[in-house]
């Protein structure tokens, strides 16, 4: 931890103070477009935004460089720099938007009132990748088709991902249409076509990729966590009804390609130091990671402490909360998904995305998704102004929430990752 | 068919004529540097290669604007204009190279030998889905984990697909390193750690897409074939052992991501006008297409009747025939693959790639993997020099070929698609 991390530290920025995502301890990077502008790197600071490129003349060294890097409509070159930079820039800003910044009267014109402005996604994604490393998640999906051995045989020793869609990843507050598809519930003899019945969200987190690897040269998971530009919450929306027709052999397709939500907002591993935690221990029994996924540090300190929420806003009532959990209910580490996805040799480049799997809590006030919620749609979940659901219904929104908090630091917050259901055409 | 397609054209470019790829009755489209000079754009005329952007002043209207779109260093801009400017392209460029072309002193200075050039990935790579329309293939491999029911229910329905690695899409010639990984063979109680024991090819066919959709609004069956700006040979190399122990529940991931190799010539929709068939009729008893993926012009011309080759190249001897197959043999057409993935509003870009699927003939001899010659590694395939193989061993080269023959036609090919196997490191 260093000065960036003071809880004495406040801002001249003063919606900062207090304020329960982004107060100047988190500094988190997006791209902006102010009101007939184009869009460009910015950071948070409270309810405005600060323009990177605008106040790159004011900084030095490897903080100009990266504020540089930010000034473009996608965040990709800044993510290319890895830690050093960006660690930098965020020390730079600390300093330029501290209370008692000697610089405030050149860096106040270039805050923008974020409520005018329009966030866009952070970066270009070349590749999309999504995890399964909510254990819970996994063990409640898996007891809908194997109640008594819902944990498949590899689940331990694998850190099981699959491939998604990059193009139809969206900034939060992008509307999502109910998609249409191939169903067949059990009890039907075939397949019918139509709207999606069962419309889900998956509660993650996001994971985004800074420097890259060559083809063919694995990244070693003590270097892992370096590889690794930030975080954002992540709604891995899901046609269930599509997906259980169509997923055998190659896993979801059209169930999962129609829309990915992030939040915009780039939270640091800088950011995040506080928070961090030893993996929690495996249960006895569990087999260790294997040496390629192992690493002495990354066991020590490569978890984090975040409480995960969802909140349902119906037409009729909300946002009423679904489920809190936690991102360190993750049986695998993000280290550790870099490790195991470059293994093999594929190559990650500068903005690619990655989805950690639904986190869901032990305890069922926890679970990441309807799925688990309602046990597949046969328990409909009451909420508190007397509505049941079984899956979500259109006009409804979803929102995520994230926040950081441990004694002696300043709490952060990741913002929100928001979607709304559109009916289907 | 028109003047493009006439067997009696032929070139100044004496090469073309009677090659066994690119005749003149071809002109495929690509990304090629010359010795010393950057990427760009060109067409495959014989042993040579046309520079579009510099014969772009010799053209007019539509064909010049394409081919200033083709300039650059990838053909995404290409892929983007559609089919009217990509036709009007090949038609100008087949004027300017033909024996009788009024230009040909001026057309000269811009042909580079093809044996000097380095050649590229076509187009930057949005996203890569593989999809699973080679049936033969598909009983083939389910046969091995369930021998009397080895097509899923869902297959004559869904277009079965999943998102692929794009990042490691590489052109033919780029070496494949052997990946390491986990795998865990049946008799042994856990997985280990190590390079593949059982890789292999897939012969497949790429299909490229052109202009793209919004997301939300899905491309129609009958304008589907209208959104593909040309085809491929693609080789899937897969890792067997990695792919069975990693793909439950949610599909091959690193099993497939360390490597996609790629033909780097795009042979038009045009120029395959010539070799349109009517998709085979469905065997008695299977279901009809569901009506988004049923247009009575794509029953009725929307496959291609290509003869398909793997040969084996050993350090002992060869290149030797392993399968002969053809890509009617796909249960699905191409647009039928643009239709569904669309279907649930998934939005597709210019220069995204889809595979067919590993085409496989109903017969031994058009088995378009090893694991299907071989029966997944139990019966070795004996190479006519003697040698057995199971799977692929390091130092081999696999090479795919394609060709499109039909009487009172000059035949056209896609040149090679070839990678040799390195040792794991």
């Amino acid at each position: 931890m260093d000065r960036t991390h003071d809880p004495k530290l406040t801002s001249f920025v003063a919606s900062a103070n207090g304020h329960d995502d982004f107060p100047i301890q988190n500094l988190p990077f997006g791209i902006f477009s102010p009101p007939g502008g184009k869009p460009r790197g910015g950071v948070a600071i409270g309810d405005s935004i600060l323009d990177l490129g605008a106040v790159a003349p004011l900084l030095a060294g490897e903080a100009r460089r990266a504020a540089e890097a930010a000034a473009g409509d996608a965040l990709n070159p800044l993510f290319a720099l890895g830690a050093g930079p960006r660690r930098a820039l965020r020390a730079a800003l600390s300093a330029l938007l501290a209370a008692d910044s000697a610089k405030d009267a050149e860096v106040r014109p270039h805050l923008h009132d974020a409520a005018g402005c329009t966030l866009h996604l952070p970066a270009r994604i070349g590749d999309y990748t999504d995890f399964f490393a909510g254990i819970h998640h996994a063990a409640n999906a898996g007891k809908q088709f194997r109640p008594d051995n819902p944990l498949l045989p590899n689940y331990k020793y694998v850190p099981v991902a699959y491939h998604g869609r990059a193009s139809s990843v969206r900034p939060s507050g992008t509307p999502v249409r109910r998609p249409k598809g191939q169903r067949k519930p059990p009890a039907e003899a075939a397949p019918s076509f139509g709207p999606c019945r069962n419309l889900d969200y998956e509660m993650e987190f996001g994971i985004w990729i800074g420097p890259g690897n060559a083809q063919g040269e694995p990244i070693p998971i003590a270097e892992a966590a370096g590889h690794i530009a930030g975080f954002s919450l992540l709604n891995d929306w899901s046609a269930r009804d599509i997906q259980s027709w169509e997923a055998q052999p190659l896993g979801p397709f059209l169930a999962k390609n129609f829309c990915t939500s992030v939040s915009p907002w780039v939270v640091t591993p800088e950011a995040l130091e506080p928070f961090r935690i030893a993996q929690p221990k495996r249960p006895e029994g569990d087999p260790a990671p294997m040496a390629y996924l192992l690493d002495p540090a990354d066991q020590a300190g490569g978890a984090l402490d975040l409480a995960v929420e969802v909140l349902l806003q119906t037409p009729k009532g909300g946002p009423f909360r679904l489920s809190l959990a936690n991102t360190s209910h993750l049986y695998w580490t993000f280290a550790q998904m870099v490790a195991h996805h470059t293994i093999g040799g594929c190559n990650l480049a500068p903005g690619d995305l990655f989805g950690s799997g639904t986190i869901s809590a032990p305890s069922e006030d926890g679970y990441g998704a309807l799925l688990e919620i309602t046990y597949g749609g046969r328990k409909p979940v009451r909420l508190p102004n007397g509505e049941e659901r079984s899956f979500l219904e259109d006009g409804e929104t979803v929102i995520l929430r994230a926040r950081a908090t441990r004694e002696g630091c300043v709490p952060i917050g990741f913002g929100e990752c928001r979607g709304t259901v559109l009916p289907a055409t």
